[in-house]
This record gives structure tokens, C-alpha cells and sequence, in this order.
């Protein structure tokens, strides 16, 4: 059990290792002869802009800065209230988040300011990561963040599901939907992304800064139309004489090279790989599992009963893996977060089965509102939280997985962890674990 | 997609054929030179008395009866109401299910007429279907059967398992609880067991009528001083007399061979294996996946979309197999069934996509209260529904899966089949899945 405990913390550093967002810009990033390199790449630069905005966006641009050290160059920083800094050379701009604020707008500005000028020659390396989308508070002129924030609401309220409400905003924004990049052409972009959202569609991390979109103005005029919506005055004028944004296949996407640098796969992917070199055979089952995180468990316990019953889908000691963004579906006023809530029940489903242990993580540090990242279970969990008298199917009933987790000394604590690329499960399965 | 159909409909026939029951019967029994052969046994008959019971029993009585014409014996069929009787030389005895009757008892009380003589050198063959432990309502005298089910009464209002319920249920009967092949000692018992318990462990099938019983007389005592239950004075005082339940190990056993022939296993891997003939690389994911249905359908599309961007867990072309028993979880008045539900909610999380098609069913042929077996769809399965002008997404809002996809003809009929073994849940990605 020690070993397998030990195993798992071994695979859990692998994972959030390789979403570090200083290493995900290094795994990327470098200097050959003076300049940059992305993979077979070069991007020879006369000025050289960089651009580092999200909640990693400090220690992004560290790293950029450090590798950069050889280029003269200038960099912005935008990131949220009381996060880490960009360099010192870099200037660094706070904002809210998840709320968009006036520094929001500033911010916004700023960058415009920065990047417009940028001409032919130059090169913009924008590093982006969650939370950037509201982070640049950006509503196209003479529209007030007020208006959209009004739009917003009144989209929730009429049930428009977050695709639709995004393709307004993309169309009512400077820099959302390809916006930076139009406003940096005819400079060269150069974007590293870290995804926080599942499946890593470019066009959805930071509502698509530097990529295509696929959503059109005249979808946008239907979404409110279907809806039932009016908008401010300044909106609907807008709406009324906007531009499309930059589509796929448009000639200004020709200098544009979008490269996914950390996300869940590269986590999912790294955790797999380090399963395989503790000798447990890696199953990625999927990298974007996504719903309530009960009904993951019970798939989760599902497969790892038929390993161990029947060595399908693959012979134990194997790694059942996956990644994605889990939910709890609230039934009671307990503290927990959807990857102790799916820890909790993977080890009532799997009480008192011998040979397994697993986990499961926000690879954030901060699973749902608490401050642990998630669970570490076997076999054997749910007697000790028995013994510790506390009823781990009360527990699981009023979502306290929490305090559960914790009586059996479960509870998985990393801190923050300066990224998020969502959740990362790992199940061992056989070998070592016998729970 | 033509192609694509026709494959899982023929996926769907293999898998249902090896659950079909005198299929399952004949691929395990057969008579070498006028003795029963089971695998490399022989089972040499001074008598030879066959004992069929469940929902299946006319099935399996049919199919032994032809395989065994030419050995005299004589045969015993109980089965529901309505139900196919077994073979003209067989008695056939009707009682209810899945609450037992007076015909129940009776039917018990002829059981162990027909067994308690068989002797040194006989031989019961006992044909065990799903539905057996509620159509044999073999309380121990005095107790009577309104005893029994007051009792279950009880304990189910105080929140004791499905479990707890059956081992305070064994120490109180004459069959269950391995209590029929102790009758029928000291001749052997042969027990070929069709399942219908997802994961197929022996002494829950048929509540254990020839199986070791794990729980104890003790055990039975403790669950009812927890719930605080105080049974009937005849139960009382059965329980402070009665003789423990046979035991793994106990010599009794070492006349008693038990024989899955049929379960959601057999019906999995063979499904798998004819995906396989296909051309379809098939990954068994569990033979046992529970819990509600749209969790389950999450965690298939994800794995789904997984195959299609990224080749893991196994690469496209290839078949995602599971089996098990899904739920529904009521949140409206709709009408539809788990296989019918997962499959609406695969269609709509797939929506689009093309490349996969997939279905799930009930083996039985009656998923839910309906009597379709479930759904077949892919990712032009949505748009079909909204085609005929009714939204797929209301339609799982309010389990109302049967009409949506009735309007898309994604509905599975397959009649009654005559079998259970529970779920059959099949996905296609790749090759001529082109949705």
C-alpha cells in the first residue's frame, strides 16, 4: 500500500509538473542564433513584443523573459489581483476576475496601445492562460463595459448556453475573436497557450485572442434575436456597422501560429507516461470526461472491478487515466469539490476490494471552493473513515467529502499550484496496489 | 452510416444470441455415451432429475430436454405467469414475480418434494433463470410467506441494503441460501445459472439456490437489532434455533458444480468478439457499469471524441463494449428507459460529430417500462429529432427519450427476447462510422 501511495504522488507531480506554466513555455520556447525558435520555427524579429495575460500569466512571462534574455525586447503582464508579478523589466497590470472591472478596461486599452503599433518585421508572443477573457474587460468603443455586462445577464436569464453568449461578446469586443491578432497584423503572432478548457478549442481559450472564429456576426444578431434580447443603443448600432471577425483561412492567419504549450492532455498525457515507467500499463480513457462526478466514479469503479476480474480493457498493473472538468450535482450543504466528491465515492463503490488506489485532483490546487486539490483513496478508505466514526455514505449524501476524506487522512493538498489545466484521475490498478 | 447500422445491428444479434437461453444451455451441456457431460465432467445418473427455475425456465427446460432425450429423467418448471411452460414431459408450475404469491409457495413446496429423495448416484440438473428467488417463496415452516414480506417491509423502510435485506432473507428459508442442494444431498447437483446480477457472483443469482452462502446466521441477528427490528414471534424463535446457512468449503459443496452459462459477460465479450470479426479493434470497458444513465453517457462521449482526436484509449476503427445495468434518474413525466436515455444523451453529446454511431439496450427486450429494447444513434441523431420539430434536449429534460427517438428512428424493437442480462451498450467510432 506504502508503495503504491507513494506511486501515485510520484504520477500526480508528473501531471501538474508538465502544467507548469514556466515549463509549458520552455517545452516550447527558445533562442537560436539570436532568435526565437518554436519548434522547426523561427521567428526572426525586428521589435519583439511580449504579451503574457491570464491567471499564470507572472510566471509565463518569467520564464519568457528568461529564455528571451538574449532578444531586446518589452513585455506586459495582466493578471488577476494579488497573483504573481511579471518580471520586473515587464510592465505588470492587475484585474478582477471572474468579474470584469474598470482595470480590466485599462488593461484592455493597454494592450491595444501596445500591439497596434506593431509593423512589419515585429513579433507578438502572446502567452496566454485562464481567466484572460476578463481579464481584458475589451467592449469595441463607444460600448461600455456596463452594456455588456447588462447583455450578459439578460442572456443568462433568457437560458443561452455559454457558446452563444461568447459568440455575441466576440462581436461586441476588440480583441476577442482574433481581435489581437488583427490589431498586431502586419506583425507576426507568435501564441503559446495554456488551455483551461476541455477539449482545447482555440477558439474558446481566452474567448480566441489569436484565433479564427467560427461564429459569425449574423449568428450573433440571431442569438439575441432568438432570445428576444435588446440591447443598449451603442450595441445595436455597433451590431448594425461591425466588421466580421477574422475567419479561418483569412490571409492575416497566414502570420499566425497558435501552439497548445500546457492543457489537460499534457497533463493526462505526462501522468500516463510516468504510470508506464512505474511499470503500470497507461490507459488514457479520455481527456475530456466531463458531468457529475458520481457518475464518474461509477464508470471508474466499474472498469477497475473488470480489471481485476477479467484484465479488460487492459491487464492489470495498469493505469486507468483521464482527465477533464468534473461537477457535483448539490444535494446537501456539505464542503467538498467534485475531485473529493469522486474520491469519496470511487471508494464506497470500491469497499473493502483489494488492489487499487487512486486519485483524484484540480490540477489548480483548489478542488471546487476549498483549498485542497483533491483525494488520494484505496479499498481500505472508507473503514477508516468508519473508524474515525464518521459515516462515509452520510458524507457522500450531502456532499461533505470534505471532512470525510479528511478523517481518513485522504485529502490531497498541493497548494496552489500557479496553473489549471481541470482535473487530472489516475486509478492503479494491481502490481503494488493493494489497498 | 448505412454500413455502420448494419454492423451494430449485427453486433447487437451476436450479443443477444449468446444470452439467448437454450443457447446458453447447449453450449455447455451435452451427453457422451449416455452420460450429462458439462466441460471435461461427466455425470453419470443412477436419476436424473431436472429442475428449472426462473423467468427463462421453459427456454432452458426445452433445450435440456432435447440434449438430454436420451437419458431418462423426469423434470420440474417454475416460471412467471404468462410465461413459455417448459417441455410436455416436464410439470410446469406458474406463480408470480417480482412479488411472490401462494402459487410461489406451492411451487417451493413441490421443489422440495421432487429433490429430498434423490439419492446417492442421482443427479439434479438445476436450470436457474432470473426472476428464480421470487417465483420459489420458500419460507421455513411455520413461517408463512405474509411473514416474510412483512419483514421486508420493514427493513426496507429502515434503509437496509438489497444485501442485508437477502441475508436475513437466507437464514429464513428452505432454498435460498444453498439450501436446495443441501435438500438434494446426498446426490450431486449440476447447476447451470443463466445471470441476471450484474457481476454475476453465484450466491446472489436466484438468491444462492446452490451456492456457498458468504453471509451468517449472525450476521442475519446483527442487521436486525441495528434497524431495531423486531420480526414475527415464528421468525424469532426460527433465528435462535435455526441451523447455519452451507458454507464455502463444506463438504456438501464438493458434490455441487455451478456453471455460468449465460450472463451479461458472455453477452459482452461475444458482441465484442463479433465487433472484432468486424473490423473494429473492440475495448471491453466493464461488464458492470451502474448508476444513472447520463453519466454514463458522458463518460462514452468523451471517450468517443478521445478516439477520434487522439487514437487513445484503443484506435479508431474500433468498438467501445460495456455491459451492466444503467438507471434513470426521474426528473420528469416522460416516458423511456436507461438504454433509451443513454442513447438520446450520447446523440446530444455528440451532436455533430460525425465518425461513431452507437447503441444501447436492455437485453430483455424491455428497457425500462417500455417495450423497446433501447436506441441506436450517431452524431445526425439530434438533428433528426429537431427535423421532425421536437427538441432532443426538452426530451431528456424530462426523460422523455422514447418519442425523440422514435421521430429520429433511433428506436431498437427487438421484441421480447426471453433472456435478461441486463445492459448491452456498443459504440462504433471510425471505419464506416461516418455518422
Amino acid at each position: 500500500m506504502r508503495e503504491t501511495t507513494e506511486d501515485l504522488h510520484d504520477v500526480l507531480g508528473a501531471g501538474l509538473e508538465a502544467a507548469d506554466p514556466a515549463r509549458a513555455v520552455g517545452n516550447f520556447l527558445s533562442v537560436t542564433d539570436g532568435e526565437m525558435v518554436v519548434g522547426e520555427e523561427r521567428f526572426p524579429t525586428d521589435r519583439l513584443f511580449v504579451l503574457s495575460v491570464g491567471k499564470a500569466a507572472g510566471a509565463m512571462a518569467a520564464a519568457a523573459s528568461s529564455l528571451l534574455s538574449g532578444i531586446e525586447h518589452s513585455g506586459l503582464v495582466v493578471t488577476k489581483y494579488d497573483h504573481r508579478p511579471g518580471p520586473e523589466s515587464y510592465e505588470t497590470l492587475f484585474a478582477a476576475h471572474p468579474e470584469p472591472d474598470r482595470a480590466g478596461v485599462e488593461a484592455a486599452r493597454r494592450v491595444t496601445e501596445a500591439v497596434e503599433p506593431l509593423g512589419e518585421g515585429d513579433v507578438l508572443l502572446a502567452l496566454i492562460s485562464g481567466g484572460a477573457s476578463a481579464l481584458l474587460a475589451d467592449p469595441t468603443p463607444p460600448v461600455e463595459l456596463s452594456e455588456i455586462k447588462d447583455l450578459t445577464t439578460a442572456l443568462l436569464k433568457s437560458g443561452a448556453s455559454i457558446e452563444e453568449i461568447n459568440c455575441v461578446r466576440k462581436h461586441v469586443s476588440v480583441l476577442k475573436g482574433g481581435g489581437l491578432v488583427e490589431l498586431a497584423a502586419p506583425a507576426r503572432t507568435l501564441a503559446l497557450l495554456l488551455s483551461d478548457v476541455v477539449g482545447d478549442d482555440l477558439s474558446s481559450i481566452a474567448s480566441g485572442l489569436t484565433a479564427p472564429d467560427p461564429t459569425t456576426l449574423d449568428k450573433a444578431k440571431d442569438i439575441l434575436r432568438r432570445y428576444d434580447i435588446v440591447p443598449s443603443t451603442s450595441i445595436t448600432e455597433l451590431l448594425a456597422e461591425a466588421d466580421e471577425t477574422p475567419k479561418e483561412g483569412d490571409r492575416i492567419f497566414a502570420g499566425v501560429t497558435n501552439v497548445l504549450c500546457g492543457s489537460g492532455r499534457v497533463s493526462v498525457v505526462a501522468a500516463a507516461d510516468r504510470c508506464g515507467e512505474l511499470g503500470y500499463a497507461p490507459l488514457i480513457l479520455s481527456t475530456s470526461v466531463t458531468g457529475d462526478c458520481r457518475g464518474i466514479a461509477s464508470v471508474y469503479a466499474a472498469v477497475v472491478r473488470e480489471v481485476l476480474e477479467s484484465g479488460n480493457p487492459v491487464p492489470a498493473p495498469c493505469a486507468i487515466v483521464s482527465g477533464g472538468e468534473a461537477t457535483v450535482t448539490v444535494r446537501g450543504d456539505g464542503v467538498g469539490g467534485p475531485n473529493q466528491e469522486f474520491s469519496l465515492a470511487l471508494a464506497l463503490e470500491l469497499d473493502g476490494v483489494p488492489g487499487w488506489a487512486a486519485f483524484a485532483v484540480d490540477t489548480d490546487g483548489n478542488d471546487g471552493p476549498t483549498d485542497s486539490a483533491g483525494g488520494l483513496v484505496d479499498g481500505g478508505t472508507a473503514g477508516r473513515i468508519r473508524e474515525a466514526e464518521l459515516e462515509p455514505e452520510d458524507a457522500l449524501r450531502v456532499n461533505d467529502s470534505r471532512s470525510a476524506l479528511r478523517a481518513a487522512g485522504a485529502l490531497l493538498e498541493t497548494g496552489p499550484t500557479g496553473t489549471n489545466v481541470n482535473d487530472l484521475r489516475v486509478a492503479l490498478v494491481g502490481g503494488g496496489a493493494d489497498g
